[in-house]
């Protein structure tokens, strides 16, 4: 445990509000430390950022990484994790780590059995044994995984469900809330977030946010977005909740995004933010860059001595060229997905950095119209698309990964 | 182009022979550094050690470091290789790098079509296409790459060959060991090595050293050993032929092996010694140690704190428990082969560095003796098997590799 924020498991400070925009500069002091916001948290599915080693996770400038509750529930067990020094140790980061509840997961990948006023019964990917998530198990598994920041079981309704099903669903999240909040032992070290849900109904996200304020999170996630409502269905629900959330206390957008929905975010006031894009692409070789996306396996590249990114100043830019990185794809050597993952996280959190920076000098406005990166979307965010098919290359994801990574990408 | 060893390409200094064995302490100067022998080089079979950055291999203590002509020749090719820099800069590996002819891939893994007199025609695994690699193209593909060390095209038969045909095949190595010498063309920038053949039969390969050190090549291998001949009749050999080789000059043991299998050939006056075993078993989730060989898949590691080996100085052992690391490998994580690979690498170059201290202390004879990890073999390199079985986990290896490892492995 390192400097810790006093009796609270969490502090925010808002150091500066932007004044054109709703964006704001932060910091957030934890038990195993401070992360600056915005941030932006890689995603360590299985107590792994997928083919990068911790050292080269912090070399890329993250402060907090984000595990799943879902999948190390499953395996190896959140007794193990405990039995092996708690997730801290587990995963070799001492800094900061979130863990989610479950609640994604289960309803977006998992066999579900049934969905119940008390929790949810489902089939283990791992060994096809029955599992019955609750908010108090919920609760439990993540006061044993021992993350900095632990997040209440929520129900995720798909896009498209009906708004009668999103009422259901909110009335389900605020009873599970307060359920989770009595089962959560570890107060004085955890911080619990609630999460807002609704869908695109923003009278329903409205009541729930009102409703969960009133029971006094230490911070507020907004959640059920990034699930194929689109880009503009997404900008407008945060428009409407994330400025009625707390001052004082961190907001964290869950699952989101490409740059561009980063942007969107950070300027209606979130302070946190979770994607796979930047490991998941990696994997595949598909490399950000300010002037948008590179397929490495592309013809272009055989014989090109320069590193995925000109100035990028992160160990694969520094050390290998574009035309090695195509090679090891095509040989399916793990270096490829290793190099590019590493690239894509630095990318992600060089734009953070440039954001946070952008806000401290009042510039942030100004800096959204401009940077291109503050444009980079699923559909704008490649050049020189080539007819060379993308065969996929996941060395070592699990099934069940490829199909969450899926859901996750907003389209 | 660091410290160069003048107008030749490479430079040998023997600092110590050891008073009771053949085993001798040296040091190699090439263009690209130094590298103190007796030396292990892990294997970059594709251009990269599967799954471990260039600084990470530093990291182990490796100052030299193999790729496969074969393989680079076909994928991406070598003057693919040569437009990106040069095999260094495309590797990323600034020290000193050896690369073999092709010889042992094309007959122990390739489709042979046919074995002439001037080469071998075969089937490539990666397109289909029909190569023909001569001694002559050999040596060109090597003077593309650039390795500091390159080595003459032979013909290396399989252990159980008849006697004839190991005769026919050492008259075959001769003549393009003259091809070879005269098709090189960069002799100031790199050291073309000879390989003495001829099987088991130790008239064959006196005959055949006796003509290659007539030729004068700046260093010598012995190759076509540990193709399943045995350990014994291994011995034999190395210890009729290394003693003859020239004082003045580097001797290479192709392909070899366990530390068992090291501490023989440094005890009649091998140099240098390359091998998959590290990597190779480190994806398979086996890890080195003083006192056997770990399984660490086995249920007995699934709460175990400790590192995969106490005291050791590795990332591995510094950064993660066998608990964590046998997580990775049942999620079909990357980090699982990552973590092992990097051990076994630096489990080798612990043992290297603490042969030639003790050679340099004039203590190996007692050392081989009484260190443990003198007598790992392959047989008595397992503590504590289970009845688990060991499925193989090979997140990026093509089938290629696979069985070249599995030959390569001394049985």
């Amino acid at each position: 445990m390192a400097t810790g924020p006093g009796d609270s498991p969490l502090k925010y400070e808002l150091i500066k509000q932007d004044p054109r925009t709703g964006a704001r500069l932060g910091r957030v002091t934890t038990r195993h430390g401070v992360f600056d916001t915005p941030a932006f948290m890689p995603v360590g599915t299985q107590g792994t950022i997928k083919g990068v080693l911790p050292d080269h996770v912090a070399g890329t400038g993250s402060q907090i990484i984000l595990a799943n509750t879902y999948h190390l529930m499953l395996r190896p067990g959140e007794k193990t994790v405990a039995a092996l020094g708690g997730l801290h140790r587990f995963m070799a980061w001492p800094g900061p780590i979130l863990t989610d509840s479950g609640g994604f997961q289960v309803f977006s990948l998992a066999d579900i059995n049934k969905i119940g006023d008390d929790g949810v019964t489902f089939k283990s990917h791992v060994d096809g044994s029955v599992v019955h998530l609750t908010p108090e198990r919920s609760i439990q598994v993540q006061n044993d995984l021992g993350a900095d920041v632990i997040m209440a079981f929520d129900e995720c309704p798909a896009g498209d469900a009906p708004v009668e099903y999103q009422r259901r669903a909110v009335e389900r999240t605020l009873r599970w809330a307060e359920v989770c909040q009595r089962a959560h032992a570890r107060e004085s070290e955890q911080a619990l977030f609630a999460i807002v849900q609704g869908g695109t109904d923003l009278e329903l996200r409205a009541a729930c946010a009102r409703e969960l304020i009133g029971m006094e999170f230490p911070g507020y996630a907004i959640g059920g977005l990034a699930v194929g409502e689109g880009f503009e269905a997404t900008k407008k629900v945060l428009e409407a909740v994330t400025p009625g959330l707390p001052e004082g206390k961190p907001r964290y957008l869950m699952g989101v995004g490409f740059p561009r929905d980063i942007v969107a975010a950070v300027s209606v006031g979130v302070d946190m933010m979770d994607c796979v894009l930047p490991t998941r692409n990696g994997r595949n070789a598909y490399a950000f860059t300010a002037t948008g996306a590179l397929r490495l396996r592309n013809s272009r590249f055989i014989s090109d001595e320069g590193p995925i990114e000109a100035g990028c100043d992160c160990y694969a830019c520094r050390t290998f060229t574009r035309g090695a990185i195509r090679h090891y794809f095509f040989a399916g050597e793990m270096l490829g997905p290793i190099l590019v993952s590493l690239h894509n996280i630095r990318f992600f959190q060089r734009l953070m950095a440039d954001v946070r920076r952008a806000i401290g000098e009042g510039t942030f406005d100004q800096w959204r119209r401009t940077d291109p990166r503050a444009a980079l979307g699923p559909s704008s965010a490649e050049v020189g698309v080539s007819a060379e098919p993308a065969e996929g290359h996941e060395p070592s994801a699990a099934e069940e990964d490829r199909t969450l990574e899926a859901k996750q990408e907003p389209t």
